[in-house]
């Protein structure tokens, strides 16, 4: 996507430099545009644990770039096989809840094995990890295409008035290499001059929606209000919210979605009040192998410190502001659990599906045992 | 309550000086403990405003001494039929949704209505502030009678472990003059030696949650754990949540609920989960009037400035920082509306009833119409 006139994907490798990947510090947006080098195993390890990338699709891609970097560090007395699953672990480990991580570290060591010698390990890892992004951003294409149907349909029965779009965190560009899950139908409406306006969750404790979402859509030329986690409830009793559109850490085989802290409830208000509520899913979110989202996937716990501060601009730079007593107990889950019942379907690249074992199967049939 | 080793009130007139209220600056807290002086109708006016007090029975007891420092405004010359229909006109634009401001401001009018002449109107209007102060801290010792027998029950089935209650905003008694309603029942608990544990929601926009019952529940010995306002639904989903109990800025008679914007939410996650939501409710919060909370309470839009920003401490002094980009569209409904069917039950000073008209009627059946 451009920023300012370049274009720029959340993740590249460096043109100039081939032991460098190069990144979006989200750490720092909006109030700076800065990239940040990533230069082995350990940078791309703190990179998503700092959530300087962050996003289901973002983190995969980081994690298949983690093991390109791994490449580079064997030398001729390296144990490879030892070396590389290390770093998978290692890599994997980081956060516990998005399944694109582990399913991106995996798939490229698993290219790695077709290796005929160590000679070729780097090359095919960057490859791999290239064709990860590709991916992606394919995904994250279709998926807009399939996802303007649903934002047409409300601006034809709307007669053209606004379509009221409500997303929780950031599942963008930022997130997703390119493009964006939730926000790439948003983007296509946009071109096709279809008039939307989104209702852009806060998202504590790290504010992506307050800090990315507003962020991109702003420079997509979006119109968008900002809006507390608190608020969306009261919107959708006020008929104010056309439909909620959310991201995917990571789905199960029967249609529950894990996603950012909040998403939950989220979906309860706009089950009690009639609003259609949808998950961009590409099929590299869903976990094939679960059935049960709240027994089956981990949720990460964060460190409370997150709760206890919020960080933000002063005018001059970024700086944390502790808003509670000093070493007040927090808690921190950084994700929930929303039930297949309370979504209304899947936004896939595939095309569009119930929130349903039956239904994704049909769509993904290849991926299920 | 205790602060420190002196017994204070959230409001009290001086004792020093007859032309000054003084009040808890609940802007400063938790990071500097400081009161400050009302001495006419526009400080208590910008004082509800900007939030040093705030808190339904709170503000309207404020709103009460109010119309006193406005009788301390009387010149030979004034009207003061027109002088006090002006100051409480006035005094009860400042917030819409409680319904305790209107309520407080009346009844110390229509008290200085039977006044015989002008020498008696401070005195008259002293004594019913003090008086609305008075009720206010009985309903709350009330409800904390009543509601200590609901924690009780959960104790004795979990067999004296924790009972974890979930909260939202601060309904304790800096919001109260004393006692508080959903900490009413909790400090009770506490000094029965019944092991509690508060999940406390930092209620943003404005933090009530993290910056004032978190100080109060520490300051009584309380274990707590703050939360964001996204977390609630995941530790309801994880059976993390024995009861919820939230406060009320305006309930209907047919037992719908006005409170703090995000109440709704929980409310919702609460019924999925079959976990009791109850409200605490002093009579003086029930606007008998009206039957439905969605159409007939007004909710107040505050300034988008304030989530645009978060307020916090450095280590030094409190601060603003910004969390968008800059001018970013914002707004900030700070109520929402909790239908009566998603609510368990109310806690009144009279006991425990169902949020049903029916029920609200048997218990308070003198003020039905």
């Amino acid at each position: 996507m451009l920023v300012g006139d370049k274009n720029y994907q959340s993740i590249w490798p460096d043109e100039s430099d081939p032991a460098v990947i190069r990144v979006i510090d989200q750490q720092k947006l909006p109030f700076f545009f800065e990239t940040r080098e990533l230069r082995s195993v350990d940078d791309v390890f703190l990179a998503i644990r700092d959530m300087t990338v962050r996003g289901a699709p973002l983190i995969g891609a980081a994690g298949a770039y983690g093991i390109y970097l791994a490449t580079l560090e064997i030398t001729p007395l390296t144990n490879i096989d030892q070396h590389l699953s290390n770093a998978a672990r290692y890599l994997i480990s980081c956060r516990p809840t998005a399944v694109n991580l582990s399913w991106a570290v995996n798939f490229v060591v698993d290219r790695l094995r077709q290796c005929a010698g160590p000679e070729e390990l780097s090359s095919a890892a960057l490859k791999a990890a290239g064709e990860i992004c590709e991916l992606e951003k394919e995904n994250c294409r279709q998926i807009g295409i399939h996802g303007l149907k649903l934002i047409e349909k409300i601006s034809r029965k709307k007669k053209g008035k606004p379509v009221n779009i409500l997303t929780h965190c950031n599942a963008g560009w930022l997130a997703c290499i390119d493009y964006g899950t939730v926000t790439s139908p948003i983007y296509l409406a946009r071109d096709k001059g279809i008039a939307v306006h989104v209702w852009v969750d806060e998202t504590r404790p790290l504010n992506q929606g307050a800090r990315l979402t507003t962020w991109e859509l702003g420079a997509y030329g979006v119109p968008f209000t900002l809006i507390t986690d608190n608020t969306g409830g009261y919107l959708m009793q006020r008929s104010l919210v056309d439909i909620v559109i959310v991201g995917c850490d990571r789905a199960t085989r029967t249609g529950d979605v894990a996603n950012k802290a909040g998403t939950y409830l989220k979906a309860l208000a706009a089950y009690d009040n009639k609003i259609p509520f949808y998950s961009a899913v590409p099929s590299t979110s869903i976990d094939f192998n679960i059935t049960d989202g709240l027994s089956e996937i981990p949720v990460e716990a964060r460190d409370p410190e997150e709760v206890r501060t919020v960080t933000g601009f002063d005018g001059k730079q970024i700086l944390s502001v502790r808003i509670c007593p000093e070493n007040a107990p927090a808690s921190n889950y950084a994700f929930d659990i929303t039930p297949a019942k309370f979504i209304t379907g899947f936004i896939t690249e595939k095309g569009i599906c119930r929130a349903a074992e039956k239904d994704i199967k049909k769509m993904f049939s290849d991926k299920f045992n």
